[in-house]
């Protein structure tokens, strides 16, 4: 099973894509990264097209995606969302099956406990992936840890399914 | 000038088309909805669809958005701006000219103060469009109000653009 981790963002978007029938699982991981210079709706357009990129590249069997929760700052709240909204839609279209996770159960799904720190979590990332040393930037760590905690408990959890 | 009015939701998003060079310039308003029974990504594409199927329908030279504040329920911010990320990649994807408009400016441009209840908004966009009654449901009118706001303010408030 082929699966493409996001953690979601506005300025950047991490992603990882792993294959759960490959020794070693890692396909690839990266960012995706939108210029501050860029209007909101030219952001969008280019996350929407960086995605449609890497659907095509990739055909993943199935996305999954850290969901979104409290922020202090409104205003950055409301961009990640709109961002947010642009890569489900985006996932919809290219793949159709969609995973949420939040960030405690992927804490707990790749160190056992919801309090880990995040540098366990890139730890566990680079353990379990058998990497030389820790994906950056963190954020592509952090969608390869969404995929990992897709790939260790989907079969129990399909309340995951959006 | 044909311009396409949004405002912004996730259960139901309000749209109005007026071209300011009829008469009396409404062309059609109303509102897309998206039921509660089916899942986030499959909402978020019935929104593109529908928004798809109005840009193709009437082709408008510019849209005009309303701007997202402050809500008190966190989750409810992220329901809407993810929708209104979605909405956002449409305008650009269909049309390419966007501006978006604080409440604020949509009140001091169809009522001439920025405290005007809602009232009296629905029953400016009733007066200046010279409808029967004030457009139902409200989204509507106040997609329509921020069309009207648009066609009065975009000369001189080019700051407006997205």
């Amino acid at each position: 099973m082929k699966i493409l981790g996001i953690d979601p963002g506005y300025a950047i978007i991490g992603y990882g894509i792993i294959d759960t029938e490959k020794p070693n699982m890692v396909i690839d991981y990266g960012a995706i990264t939108t210029p501050k210079e860029q209007s909101l709706p030219q952001r969008l357009d280019a996350i929407d097209g960086s995605l449609k990129f890497l659907f095509e590249k990739y055909k993943p069997d199935v996305v999954a995606i850290e969901e979104l929760f409290y922020f202090k700052n409104q205003k950055t709240v409301i961009q990640v969302a709109q961002a947010r909204g642009v890569i489900i839609l985006a996932c919809q279209k290219y793949c159709g099956n969609i995973y949420e996770y939040t960030p405690l159960q992927i804490k707990q799904a790749l160190t056992g406990h919801g309090r880990a720190e995040k540098a366990q979590i890139q730890y566990m990332v680079k353990a379990i992936l058998n990497l030389p040393c820790i994906p950056k930037p963190d954020d592509a760590a952090d969608a390869l840890a969404v995929a990992i905690c897709h790939s260790q408990t989907s079969p129990r959890l399909n309340m995951n399914r959006v």
